[in-house]
């Protein structure tokens, strides 16, 4: 669509079927949030369930609350919960640890099916973590492996008969570039490899059909899209069809077949509670719940279509009004290949988007030059986007980030 | 000393220099707590912090409060706070993950350090899952390490030149024996063995002297006497003299030289943080700061001193009154040689242990046939011994323990 003016987006705000939802959250006065992409925002329950967790499940409840609230099995309760948001069985999704942490279990188990094979294909471009996490097991292991790093255009042919498995992040963290998950999973399994997915920017944000596209094991952050909060357990998922099959290192009582018997050596309890190693933190993993909550009652599908068009109107507008500026889109230009948020390059980006937190908007820079922008489709509204760029526009004309006071190094961002 | 009445123990605690400190804990009405072994009690500025941490630092502060609340930083921040406590340097310290995870990152660092050794001697009978961990690590490494099992008299026998590193723990969880961390860690080193400790049963109960006794790495979980709040992550430690030379397997973001410089490599930072993966449970970890705090305050001196006056008084009391009834104790009767909890055995244990619930008596089962009750020092009143053991007498002389809705199979206690 051509926008003219911001009643144009008000306009679109108006029809919304999302738009109820917005109220469910907490935005502080004068912010236009486009980070929720890093950490969502907090759902208003969530701090009821703060104060329940603690003052109720902790303070009253005492050690009781393992069995009485439920904190023992709230990996597999909430794993049970969210299983839809990613296409999986109940069964096979569980909530626990952190992402990196997780796909250290699931890389290590999807190598264990393919022993006799030496090549993990990965994005190197992608969030390094993982490629650090992968790194240090292969390190470990000491038996040869390498990584084979992979750009989305060589992707497919970087899968071969010597490929063990891959690990690929389904959304790029800096482009929002999609791979696709249905056509590299296949082609793992045509060459025999295990297909390990990372939907840390695509969970709640799009439809994922993990058993659809036949994946083995995948794991995402829950404080992104799903509003899980800071730092929340990670969920982490494995087919059924490897359930009894599969292996992980990090074996902990959690995942023990009688893990109240106290047995001295480890039986594997066989199902995907073996993916979980001990104690989880509580208060974060219960308070995650109030999260997956709102996103089981939102149609996946009118998220997509809301956070394609949101994303459409923000790179029309911001070529539009800042063109003269020097932006460079870095995000792919069809919607239907881009995540939930559009990235920008500009040199003095750091600068630039100092400039844009001082006036309220939220967004956040990822080194070298991208200007990264995300889009919450259960929390924004369409008029935000028009009043981003108006902000991104008087900063970039007036030259504000010229100011002394953002002239200062990138820290954590 | 001979107790006669419960005013002896009134007494005590009128004279008790740490009695102020049960003003600063929520504890129920009518409940007995002597499982703060297992999860302290929640200190009254938990539910502040809690409230704190969800609704003004992550609903206001979003993703900015990863630096202006110091969420990022939190695992160091805290680490430093800690340590102290377990007489650790302030730079050899983070919380960060689950006890379990960081007890795998750290078993693996110290099997590096001998890479031509293939045993890690173990107390089989002590908390499995740290068994359980070694061996999921073991088995990953596929090099033909085993784990040389031995008990508390066999311990400086079995370490010998085989030996790669020990990995005990401190104080037992059953039975709340000590091992001696001076002696032991002195015969590792002399055989040429890294020392790893876990300290879940002593951290925050008695003196704990990590770098006076030449450890190498440690772990210790935070929500028993340190009463962090139910699974809130674990203390990591490494002696600094292995900064920069030690390696672990779980490589994230958070121990990259240049985190924020995505580089596709991992370049490891050098010190403490190399143990760090990624973003940590912050509502947790965040509300752990609370009885850290606590704990700083108070002198573990006099901790150990009321800890162990307090079991003594249980002990003598249990067995004044209960002996005919059949208790056996567990745990030895050297308070010098005991941690701040006492086992009971009983073959009809978990009947009885239900009985004492029901009476607001929280203590635990740890099967087979084991009562195990905790004396948190911090929280804890001598009268409370009196008490309990009074409730413990009447289900023993009533037999109220047989009723029929007590005698159900053990599940999580």
């Amino acid at each position: 669509m051509a926008v003219k003016a911001r009643t144009d987006l008000e306009a679109l705000d108006r029809t919304d079927p999302l738009s109820g939802f917005r109220n469910e959250f907490f935005l502080p006065e004068g912010v236009i949030y486009l980070n929720g992409n890093s950490l969502g925002a907090m759902p208003l329950a969530a701090a009821e369930r703060a104060k329940r967790v603690v003052e109720h499940e902790w303070a009253r409840g005492l050690i009781g609350s393992m069995n009485s609230a439920g904190w023992y099995t709230l990996p597999t309760t909430l794993g049970r919960k969210i299983a839809p948001i990613v296409g999986a069985g109940p069964n096979e999704v569980v909530l626990t640890d952190a992402t990196g942490i997780n796909l250290y279990k699931v890389v290590a188990a999807a190598l264990k099916m393919q022993p006799d094979r030496r090549v993990v294909v990965m994005e190197g471009s992608n969030f390094p973590t993982n490629n650090y996490m992968v790194q240090g097991l292969l390190e470990q292991l000491d038996k040869g492996h390498t990584i084979r790093f992979a750009e989305a255009d060589g992707m497919l042919d970087a899968i071969d008969e010597d490929v063990a498995a891959i690990c690929i992040t389904h959304v790029h963290y800096k482009t929002g570039n999609i791979l696709d998950m249905a056509a590299i999973t296949a082609k793992a399994h045509a060459v025999g490899a295990a297909a390990v997915w990372d939907l840390c920017h695509s969970a709640g944000a799009m439809p994922v059909d993990l058993n659809g596209c036949n994946v083995d094991f995948a794991v995402a952050c829950t404080y992104k899209y799903i509003n899980g909060g800071p730092g929340a357990p990670a969920l982490l998922y494995v087919a059924e069809r490897h359930h009894g099959k599969y292996t992980q290192p990090l074996t902990g009582w959690y995942g023990h077949a009688a893990p109240f018997e106290f047995e001295r050596d480890y039986r594997p309890v066989g199902d995907i509670r073996q993916m979980l190693s001990g104690t989880q933190p509580t208060a974060s993993l219960s308070i995650a719940e109030i999260g997956i909550d709102i996103m089981l009652r939102a149609d996946i599908h009118q998220i997509r279509e809301k956070s394609m068009r949101m994303t459409d109107l923000f790179i029309e507008l911001v070529e539009q009004r800042c063109a003269q500026f020097g932006v460079e889109l870095v995000s792919p230009r069809d919607a239907r290949q881009r995540g939930s948020q559009v990235s920008f390059l500009n040199d003095d980006g750091y600068p630039i988007v100092r400039a844009l937190h001082d006036r309220g908007v939220i967004c956040d820079y990822r080194a070298p030059g991208n200007m990264r922008f995300g889009f919450a489709p259960l929390y924004l509204r369409y008029a935000d986007v028009w009043d981003a760029v108006d902000h991104l526009h008087d900063i970039l004309a007036s030259e504000a980030w010229k100011e002394d006071r953002y002239q200062v190094r990138a820290a954590v961002t």
